[in-house]
């Protein structure tokens, strides 16, 4: 298998994070966003959104959507499992990571951020935009996991919740948000980035960063 | 069951489809969103992040997100099935989900909008934001699903994808973008509606629409 992804992504980086935690070696393909080689049409063949990231199968098979790859994962390789087994403690984990990649993250992306540079917003205005969004879907996942046992978001070990919390974290900070506002998610963060599933996975560890 | 939610909301829209198609009967509980009330402190206290919808349950137990309600629905109502039974296959019907659920809706909602005209755009501006997001989502998911058998978008019965798409299509004629230029998408719809699970989930058959 090959991961089409990008060091920065964070949608990418949750695939690399679920990835190490199943054990599932693929080879990494960089699709540099910044240089807009997901607009190549070899690239649009395989994913007609020009997004990373994209999972391609030996038989040229692909799959796309970041959450749709891990949930495939979760399927084909069950153990360790990165949902809980009770339906609704499974629903509770969904939201947590919805509210990030379905609120958050696209609000705050390179295509809508340079959109709003195409409207004419300088830097300030971009990233004040960018941190609204991290800051709202920050403080509500934090009264999500508010209740839940640690350290991770859900218990005692890592579920699709973390896996979408940490690149998330990642882009709060570069959009200058203060988390210090979001200690329990703090606490799941620390817990992540002790295993070398979640550390390996961070963008200035990808041969393709800059 | 509670399902609080709102007539124009998409991901509203969304439970109730899938409500419909499972079966289950709740009460519907409105909160409209232009007057504020998601804002209310006891709906942040059910919604930390004040959208709709979000399922109550008798015991006071709450879920949000709607793709997170709609798996906690297929897992405790199997039938019918939204998620084919084949682990790539439904990671192919998720991906088309979250497309739409992702990338299109979170960009172009009334929150997003509204912050736009916040920095001072316009009308024509903040619609043609919105009908450039839902052209770029609507646009890959008629790729998608190009070599899938219709009439639905996979296949001969309604799935997660099809109860994503039809609020979705709702939305992108609201903001002028021109459907006809996705005509397998309009197929799935054109099935979809005629079941009255769709047709009585849509926005003008809601009490509490204006």
């Amino acid at each position: 298998m090959r991961l089409h992804g990008y060091f920065r992504s964070s949608a990418a980086y949750r695939v690399r994070i679920a990835l190490n935690l199943k054990g599932v070696r693929v080879t990494h393909q960089a699709r540099h966003l910044r240089r807009g080689e997901q607009r190549d049409a070899r690239y649009l063949a395989l994913n007609p959104q020009g997004l990373v990231p994209a999972l391609e199968f030996d038989d040229g098979r692909v799959l796309t959507q970041s959450l749709a790859i891990i949930e495939w994962l979760d399927e084909t390789y069950p153990n360790p499992p990165l949902l809980p087994p009770e339906p609704l403690q499974r629903a509770r984990v969904r939201a947590f990571a919805l509210v990030l990649a379905c609120d958050v993250h696209p609000v705050q992306n390179l295509k809508v951020l340079d959109r709003l540079r195409d409207l004419g917003h300088g830097d300030d205005t971009v990233t004040a935009w960018a941190a609204w969004a991290n800051s709202a879907g920050l403080a509500a996942c934090e009264r999500l996991v508010a209740s839940e046992p640690g350290p991770f978001c859900f218990g005692p070990s890592p579920t699709l919740a973390d896996v979408c919390l940490i690149p998330q974290l990642g882009n709060a900070r570069r959009f200058k948000v203060d988390v210090t506002r979001y200690p329990r998610l703090l606490t799941a963060e620390a817990a992540a980035l002790a295993l070398p599933a979640f550390s390996t996975a961070a963008p200035e560890h990808q041969t393709d960063r800059e």
